[in-house]
């Protein structure tokens, strides 16, 4: 009864002191320790990162209890009230973001969308550093310290993985197999698989949402050892509960005590998950707009990217002046935190006949949601409107945060207020022959924040999740099909959260081929593939390669035998061609020239005038470094005929240099690039490309190399067809397939040419009749 | 109270008329329902598996409620119960073994080993037919309603497996999509997600279990799918109960109601889940020596191989006969089915202190397990031991049949028997702390059933289905260390029970590569390759064909442009080659030679003798026709000079024939074959065998083909450095590696090589002096 009281101080509009110490007292250890717990439960990996886990919850325990005893001292003067309100956040959110912006921008944001492009085989600098790893442990701290609505699932994510990198790293020093690369890329795996699961106790749901959102194809036995990982961690978290004469186990985080397996009527299911799935893509769309916004409005940008920490400073004083709980969050249950939120929207009971019910002493923050002036509706509405937007804004803060758990907790609201209404129309419960079914708005909260979590994320497992949250299996029926539900209509209309930012961040990317688009199967790598092939030749010379290098702008070059026969050899990285040519052409190659054409002038000096000879040697030293001096710095204007003649010798020189055959004997070549067939269809290809993390593949036809496909146009293939929905594209170059052609008579073509040319040159005699007849003569 | 009444007379050895009678009332409509909700509560896929399901459920109700009626009707005398009890199973075991044999061998057994072989990419023939479809439902009716220890999970997946396929061919009878060999291997990955989904009501965890089975990488949008179907049948179900005005819905089907979030201490778990291990991989290992066993033994092979139908029928009655209720089988619970069993052994209540505990009458079957002369655990352990030989030799019945679910019987038994023991041990629970841990024999019973399906599987998804079966999570963390235990030891001793019966029907595999074997790393393709390749050039003769289709084994042929470059550039079936040779040397061919002949001879002979030119036409018309029953028949022993000269004309022609260059334009060649490079590593090429579903894969260098690597090859490889376990094994290749000549080095040398050849061929005259002189002279 302790509780009620203090819902009576909200409704006075403000808190009364002994309230406020009463509260405080209650908080301070026993929430201490349930935040912590909360968070530690099933940390990741290793016990490295369940330490990481203590010690961030920890801070972040303190972050947020001083911000509750600022806020509680000063209840004498609502103006130092609000300050201390919005102070803490605000300074908090700027530290983090300063701190991160300083020492690595890289962990900004959640880090699944980069995690992502790194499980594909993309190679993203300074993500998986130490420097990374301090700035985004620290910075979320802070981030989720200061109250706003921030996830740190996202980030979790590439903590785990950022611990698994860095132990490799570590473990690499003494040698063995952690120097292997597909072996980093597996710990990578399980790392990211572990992630999610040290958020909640979740982890098997856990497990399952990290493959979702970081894989497109998961190795089963990268599974495995993610459930390890997942378990491992809980299992120690019980031995330190043993330890530490903890009577409570491993148990839910957000127990429910439904009584009922379906807790409501059939028909709604489909409305309420179409909307759980249209709340979703308008939270993506949403989130996208508003980063899209920003980065249009030149003069806002070129403002904000002067001061860069007035953007987190502005949108965290709104949104926390907006939550200030005896101002306007008074209309918005404004003073919980996202956990108590979470825990009062799963209650059992039922509040708008709140009076009536049981037991209602055992949490106190549900009176949050109870405004004397205003319908618990209202409140909802308002609380899930402005969380909405709210969300959607500080999740596009520059420190490292993920939006999982707002939107997991908005989803639950929408779901409670679902559920309220129903149970306000049928107080009575639902009557279906003869049998009655009560109205419980808790399962319909749960069964919400699954929905809009799913639909957001684009994945089922938060079906999972939620069944490990609430300790309840039973209600798996309508949670799973209102997940699925939502999923569908998400999908169809909006990438998924961390799609989208993949794409805001401009990072390579494959998108997913979506449901049901059937022409995938019908396009096909002829259609799509570049044609014009940037190539070099085994006998090329150096200045093919130097043209080769000025133009084009894939990362590898492909190698063929002759740019008659085609055959694809090998292809060679851009890197290695330039270190090729400039080892031809560079400085060492200039200087050892000059030097021996110094030596030879010097000889050529000394045959015409023998005596003098050291000074002579002085001389010839003295114009080598004048020389060196002018090729540096190019022409600079200081004739004399000597430099002229030396200057044009230089030139032919150079013009040798570029004719010489290249040499690749130095040369690191890939000698089996991945090599498609023209027939290939866009969808296996797609799963090509996604199973293997190609970047691009060359398409042959027998040997010969007719065209390249990278992730460009891989992807433009994709999202073209996909924009022109339910109609069956055409290709833009199917028809040429179809107009006699057929790929079957293509090749056979190609095959005769290359028959005939390999006849030509086996027997040379009828090929170079004037070359063999010059030489008789 | 009834239910005591029927265990009292159990007590006295047999039952009295009254209570079976009142059983079998009871029994009737109730457990009809029962039964036919429990299998088809989650079905799959479609609403055609839904039916299928239904029709099957239905008719394996009926099937144990009439043996159920025959055994209860004569209850007079036992020699006519013990008759009516064992005919049954074994008329049912036997005309399923039967029919199966008849219709469609391939139906025999679990399917799941297939399944997982077909989604490899190798083609299985028959194993997707319709005849299978029907062969597999009906004979595992049968199978499943003989009460022998037999599951229904593997052949579930195997059959909508067949429903997939099948609606694929219907469908594709309409063109589009369906016609597409991707997407057919598409939806057979998640109708094997959906397969065992449609056993238990368990979505999740069915779907989990079906892909850790079935797939060695899994493709996330498949999840997806396996997800939906599962769930939509889910739904139809509930629809389908809303009808029929069924107030239930669906729930868990063993429901346990444990007030214990860790119902057991910390330190047993290890012990207790090292023996659900070691109890695995025993498990697989006598089925396989129990199969190894009748293969070996000659006599009984050639005695059984006549008699088809004896081996199912004798293990049927050996197995019926220690069941028989009033005979050994009242030691052993033989009376109870194998549902019953399970619900009983997940019973809430502790059976030491049985008449001690509070309400016990809401399940009667429990009675089974107590006998007046017999203690508890003697009925458990024997239970435990019969049961578990009994399923090992069950399951090699060739009757579609699985063995997930005896398994999980045996291990809820296991777990309950030290639950039990230790409920007798500490009657008042323990204490810790000052705390009291009662103990509960039913949580160690679903610790036990998930640790030992686990084990035999090599899954850990076993604890999400157990989740779901009893729709209690809050055991998660003892459920998931013990699971995970029991398959570290399982999988470090014997590979799992789908991968052995793989090995058993020699289906091409691919080992796991297990756990911390670091030397795969190490291992190069080099090592490993076949270097003497089998290929066939661009300008080879059809003598040349003739010459390697004799040799050899491989189903492709390397094409390479000539045998001293050894330029990949494509690879040819064997009976594309084949067919290019019949059409060379074939009978068309051959018939038209002789008409040629023929036809130059009349001529000739016009020539010489103009008049009578009807008559010579006719003769040479008879010749022809004489020749052609000569040259099929072979040498036929008939002299005449004209016969011998025209042989001598005939071994000419087809000299002739052979010397001619192979023409491959009507040749299906795949252009791109996939290709390895030297020092790939095992670990990868296993990754990318496995990804892919590759069958063998060249090793280039550089263009040039250097060796193919095969499924043997890397099968051996695996399997070799697996037998030795924990030394690093030294690949019997790799010290070559090592003694200076390392493979960047080669590769260089390769590529000047090929760079000096191909200098000589672009600039002929240098190589064909001789020629050009003696064209000149």
């Amino acid at each position: 009864m302790q509780e009620t009281e203090g819902g009576d101080d909200v409704n006075e509009g403000f808190m009364t002191k002994s309230t406020l110490n009463s509260w405080k007292k209650k908080v301070d250890l026993k929430r201490l320790k349930e935040v912590v717990r909360a968070d530690l439960k099933p940390s990741g990996l290793t016990v490295i990162q369940l330490d990481l886990s203590l010690s961030l919850s920890l801070s972040l325990s303190v972050c947020v209890l001083s911000q509750k005893w600022m806020y509680g001292g000063l209840d004498s003067n609502v103006f130092l009230q609000y300050l201390a309100w919005v102070t803490y956040p605000v300074v908090l959110i700027t530290f983090s973001a300063g701190f991160t912006q300083i020492l690595a921008p890289q962990a900004v944001g959640s880090g699944i969308p980069e995690m992502k492009t790194i499980l594909r085989g993309v190679v993203l600098k300074e993500y998986l550093t130490f420097k990374t790893f301090v700035a985004k442990v620290i910075g979320l701290t802070c981030a989720l310290g200061s109250g706003m609505p921030l996830g740190k699932e996202g980030p979790f994510v590439h903590i785990a993985s950022l611990c698994a990198a860095l132990l490799s790293k570590f473990m690499s020093l003494f040698g063995g197999i952690y120097e292997n690369e597909s072996r980093n890329i597996e710990m990578l795996a399980a790392a990211c698989a572990v992630g999610v699961g040290c958020c909640f106790a979740a982890p098997i749901g856990g497990v399952l949402f990290s493959i979702e959102v970081t894989s497109t194809f998961f190795a089963v036995r990268n599974y495995w050892r993610g459930f390890f990982a997942a378990t491992f961690s809980a299992f120690i978290f019980r031995v330190l509960a043993v330890w530490n004469r903890d009577e409570e186990t491993i148990t839910a985080l957000f127990k429910t005590r439904f009584r009922l397996d379906f807790p409501f009527d059939l028909q709604e299911l489909p409305a309420f998950a179409v909307i759980g799935g249209f709340g979703g893509a308008l939270f993506v769309y949403l989130n996208r707009l508003i980063v899209q916004f920003i980065r249009k409005q030149k003069a806002i940008n070129r403002f904000l990217m002067k001061k860069r920490l007035l953007y987190p400073a502005l949108v965290t004083l709104l949104v926390s002046t907006l939550t200030f709980p005896p101002g306007f969050g008074q209309f918005m249950a404004g003073k919980l935190t996202q956990k108590e939120s979470l825990v009062t929207l799963l209650d059992n009971r039922t509040w708008a006949k709140q009076g009536i019910a049981e037991e209602f002493d055992y949490i106190g923050h549900s009176q949050a949601w109870k405004h004397p002036q205003v319908n618990v509706f209202v409140t909802l509405v308002l609380f899930i409107v402005m969380k909405f937007w709210m969300s959607a804004l500080a999740t596009t803060i520059p420190v490292p945060c993920g939006a999982f758990m707002p939107v997991f907790v908005i989803g639950a609201a929408f779901g409670r207020l679902v559920g309220e209404s129903m149970a306000a129309w049928f107080p009575d419960g639902i009557h279906t022959d003869g049998t009655i079914y009560p109205i419980v708005p808790g399962g319909y909260a749960v069964v919400g924040a699954a929905a809009l979590s799913g639909a957001v994320t684009h994945t089922v497992s938060t079906a999972v999740i939620v069944f490990e949250l609430t300790g309840q299996i039973s209600h798996i029926l309508p949670v799973m099909i209102a997940v699925i539900l939502a999923n569908a209509v998400a999908q169809s209309l909006q990438p998924s959260l961390y799609d989208s930012i993949i794409r805001i961040k401009k990072l390579p990317y494959l998108p997913e081929l979506g449901w049901g688009h059937h022409e995938y199967y019908n396009i096909r790598v002829e259609d799509i593939m570049v044609r014009d092939v940037r190539y070099i030749t085994l006998n090329c010379c150096y200045r093919d390669l130097h043209n080769v290098l000025l133009t084009g702008h894939l990362k590898t070059l492909a190698l063929v035998e002759s740019a008659e026969s085609m055959i694809l050899l090998g292809s060679i990285e851009r890197a290695q061609l330039q270190s090729l040519l400039s080892q031809q052409l560079g400085r060492p190659r200039r200087l050892q020239y000059i030097r021996e054409r110094a030596a030879a002038e010097k000889k050529r000096l000394s045959v015409v005038s023998n005596p003098g000879s050291e000074d002579d040697s002085q001389r010839a030293s003295q114009e080598v470094r004048f020389q060196v001096r002018v090729t540096a710095g190019g022409e600079m204007g200081c004739g004399g005929k000597h430099l002229w003649l030396f200057y044009i010798c230089w030139m032919k020189w150079e013009e040798k240099q570029l004719d010489e055959q290249v040499n690749f004997n130095n040369c690191k070549i890939d000698p089996a690039p991945f090599q498609l067939v023209e027939r290939t269809s866009l969808h296996k290809t797609h799963t090509i490309f996604s199973l293997l993390g190609l970047d691009h593949a060359y398409v042959t036809s027998i040997g010969r190399l007719i065209g390249v496909v990278s992730l460009k146009e891989l992807r433009k293939a994709i999202e073209g067809s996909v924009t022109v929905k339910g109609v069956k594209v055409r290709p833009p170059l199917a028809s040429f397939r179809d107009s006699g052609t057929s790929s079957s008579e293509n090749e056979a073509t190609e095959l005769h040419k290359l028959w005939d040319r390999h006849k030509s040159m086996s027997l040379p005699r009828e090929h170079t009749p004037s070359e063999s007849d010059e030489k008789s003569q």
